[in-house]
């Protein structure tokens, strides 16, 4: 079925006001959740509300916190997330450090013991907004297995970098995985093989079956340079923000634990350099217009597509699973019922 | 034939030193490309001496200049590298900045007009040994297709992470192409056929000869992630240091250009967590420890091979074709005979 946007936003942030979130931190958690749906990630959409919603019953998420903020250097705000939403906690240290980006020229934001920050891209999207530069680097449970290796030991580990430009910035966004393990989620949901070298089982073994994969690991993205870049971001972030390493991080994915992982953000103020901003969005102007190896799919940048899609999401709505709409609209005393289209 | 650590660096500072290189100079540069040939890479070592001394000779290379620094904001330290050796730049403002990063927490360095860095570890490693954790990022001329297209318009973009640890430092350094343009020159000399997928000739069809590849471009590593990586850093360094962008850069192959190329280095002070730099170190041996796909094959860490190599090299020399070792001695005036080991 299909929904408004401002349908999806008001439900989610209904459920989490009526589970004790207050209003601001509400919509910032529905805010993040509806983005990731509006551009094609529903692993880090929606349907990851019930699962908050049952870590506030469980007392595991605090949906009051907004984390404990201290300066660690004149540069570093270290941030104790105090198992608040990974959003606010998140975005309530961003917003600290901003203002003294243009004095400072860089600066860090530490962040252990909040919850799951969702999609990484939007919080380097707020930084280019603020005309920064900003990347963002993430811990997660051990579910991917080294190059060369069987064993899940290293987290999806993603990094986001956005750019801001004189058209819209550059926002890159990848897990350091293969492919999300939402996606092996879905396959297995769905009764489908996953392609050979995604995933190997619980004995180490290679597998296509995506429910022995699931107990198992994911392989890095990009062989051993995309292992590399995965063992790097693990270590960054614990060396950064004091967090556990992947196979003691708990609390991302199941209902009963706190959560221990880590997050990393970087604020940079870009080069005064005369001109700067126009050479970028013409350069990456120039890669979009690059003769493309298939005709009529032309070069894209990253971060277009998500664009395109949220861009159409806001006219049009999305698709969403209508079993996860009822399973929403059941944790909200007020059921929402204004869908717009209908149909499957 | 074999050579000797001491043999290598003291014919190569020798050199340099001969074309106007101060001795401070001369010694790191000649560390710098005398250490990669020591870890396996003779793409950035000794072969690439020549070349920086006919810069030397056309001027487009000052081999006394340290580059030009101020400070832009409390934390970015801003170099012209006013066509300095690479690492004579780098270092240089690496250690004007170092002192200040305990009371800063984080800082930047960006250096845009100094010559090739070479091997991106070396600086890493430096700020590692310092204590800090150390991101380095650099530009290049347009080598890399797009994911998705077939014109060069990226360069190689390569990055490099250091982390220290209560053990060895973590030290990755990839370049964001499937293989360096150095691998393919070389299949090129011994007349071998690359793999298909590595590289496109200059109309953009898929080429396995490495002739018309040299001419072409070459793929980006890991697909659309590894090309998303390397757009990332190649807009980020040109955002930060204000230098060229792919297509714009001249100066790090050929002999006549003033290099106009970007470098960034960040350096980090570690959460004070205790026992962090421990638990860190525990964890890299858990990965080097845990299940292997080929038996006697043990799962790696980035730097681990180039840290055994470097070591065995320090023991036992290393091997250099002996035509370069020639065209090496041919630059000095004082010939190096002292050679170690004979054979070739």
């Amino acid at each position: 079925m299909r929904v408004a946007e401002a349908e999806a936003l008001a439900l989610a942030t209904h459920v989490l006001e009526e589970h004790g979130a207050p209003p601001d931190h509400a919509a910032l958690q529905a805010r993040v959740l509806v983005t990731a749906e509006m551009k094609g990630h529903p692993s880090h959409g929606l349907y990851r509300l019930p699962l908050l919603v049952e870590r506030i019953e469980r007392g595991v998420v605090d949906p009051q916190s907004k984390g404990t903020q201290r300066w660690r250097a004149d540069a570093v705000l270290e941030v104790e997330g105090s198992a608040g939403f990974g959003p606010v906690v998140a975005q309530t240290g961003i917003e600290r450090l901003a203002p003294h980006i243009p004095d400072l020229g860089i600066g860090l934001v530490t962040v252990r013991n909040a919850n799951h920050l969702g999609m990484l891209a939007h919080y380097v999207e707020t930084i280019s907004a603020m005309g920064f530069v900003g990347i963002a680097l993430s811990s997660s449970e051990a579910l991917v297995h080294p190059y060369g290796g069987t064993r899940a030991m290293l987290g999806t580990n993603p990094i986001a970098i956005g750019v801001p430009t004189a058209a819209d910035p550059l926002v890159l966004d990848l897990a350091t995985s293969i492919v999300p393990m939402g996606r092996i989620h879905h396959y297995a949901a769905t009764g489908r093989s996953i392609p050979e070298g995604w995933a190997r089982d619980a004995a180490g073994n290679p597998t296509t079956d995506p429910r022995r994969a699931k107990a198992g690991a994911i392989a890095p993205f990009g062989d051993a340079k995309g292992y590399g870049l995965g063992l790097a971001i693990e270590l960054l972030v614990a060396a950064l923000a004091g967090s556990a390493l992947a196979p003691d991080v708990h609390g991302t994915l199941d209902s009963q634990s706190p959560c221990n992982q880590g997050d990393v953000f970087i604020l940079i103020e870009p080069s005064l350099a005369p001109g700067l901003a126009a050479r970028l969005s013409a350069y990456l102007a120039a890669v979009r217009a690059s003769p493309s190896e298939i005709a009529g799919e032309p070069v894209l940048v990253p971060g277009d597509r998500a664009r395109q899609r949220r861009a159409a999401a806001r006219r049009n709505g999305f698709e969403i699973d209508q079993c996860l709409w009822e399973d929403l609209n059941a944790l909200s005393s007020s059921r929402i019922l204004a869908f717009e289209g209908q149909g499957s």
